[in-house]
């Protein structure tokens, strides 16, 4: 049977957030876990990408997922079937985490042993954008039918990514994104963040981004 | 040329968002202005559908907009297209609406002479449900790329509306949404919520809301 606890996360209230995030940041490095958040907007395929990069990765790298939402399990519950380590978090309406957050995800979790932990942020390109949870990267999620103009509406989301993966590259005919002017208006907010198509479906690009998870999963563990 | 204002509306100071809230709705009774919010995850097709439900209502109903975003100006663009009264709120990274906030909004928009004012309220599930903006109406659009399990994860935001749309239906055959399973995750969170399928693209079902509009704004003239 899957099996996984959910975890009811306390609000923090603790000042200073930036620093908490740095000081979990400096631990995770020296334990050589590399933490990724994944933010999107609710829909866009966050989790089914998990479940494939999960796959992707077996037999290479050691994957722990937090689960973040607001209630339900649903999440948690299709990660477990991939044999991931999984912990469902549930803020209590709370629209982001941050790095004390976090930390009691983490502890929930437990990171003995592994070399890589996502964490599935909740689901909206505003608040989880406002605060430092203390992982590594940065990544989000962007999915072909929300539309090329949402760096005009998101901008912070966009400007604090390292990555942006273009999901659902499998419903491209169905509507008009047009990914060179999106491209574009990520480059204006962010001149770093690269960006991977993909779809979680037909498995285009899949590839290219777990190249990428091992690459940062290698310079963690290093330098 | 189109032309509409770009207002910057300050944070809420007050409590007692409810009171103020049942007051502006009071008000907009007194005026017989019918004030719908509409509330949506980023990218599930507001603003197109807001366009066509204009072009439906011409000639019938006065219809007022108030755009509501974190930044940019490119749906209050599009609405202007169709000469419908309009004006873009920027929140200054506020990831909801308040009643007080509203009332700046109206106020910059000007109700005199309208039959209907939608708030076209910021991208997101989680904040917007938080806050009663003094809407008569509180109508979802949701979107089949979405998928039919956000009921689960996003229980308030269910809960709270009247109406919910269910836009992209055009995109049925290439996602898989369960349209019982949804009626039925939503009925568990609300008994009296409608649902009506569209495709602002196709302009299916866009008749029913449209429909739907004239006899709220009927009831609300009327009572």
């Amino acid at each position: 049977m899957d099996s996984f606890k959910i975890l009811e996360i306390k609000e923090s209230v603790f000042k200073g957030n930036d620093e908490r995030a740095a000081a979990l940041r400096s631990e995770l490095k020296r334990d050589k876990v590399l933490l990724v958040n994944l933010m999107s907007s609710p829909g866009s395929g966050k989790t089914t990408t998990l479940v494939r990069t999960i796959e992707a990765l077996k037999g290479e790298l050691r994957v722990g997922i937090l689960e973040a939402d607001i209630d339900s399990e649903v999440d948690a519950r299709k990660v477990a079937g991939t044999g991931a380590r999984v912990i469902q978090l549930h803020t209590g309406g709370m629209c982001h985490l941050d790095a004390e957050m976090t930390r009691q995800g983490l502890a929930g979790l437990g990171i003995e042993g592994l070399d890589l932990v996502v964490l599935e942020n909740i689901g909206n390109l505003i608040c989880t954008a406002d605060f430092d949870t203390g992982a590594a990267k940065n990544v989000m999620i962007l999915s072909v039918p929300e539309g090329d103009d949402k760096p005009l509406k998101y901008p912070l989301m966009f400007s604090i990514v390292d990555l942006v993966l273009v999901n659902k590259m499998d419903a491209m005919s169905l509507f008009d994104f047009d990914m060179e002017a999106f491209r574009e208006r990520v480059r204006r907010l962010n001149t770093k963040a690269e960006i991977i198509p993909i779809s979680a479906k037909t498995g285009e690009g899949m590839g290219a981004w777990a190249e990428w998870l091992r690459a940062e999963v290698g310079n963690w563990k290093r330098a």
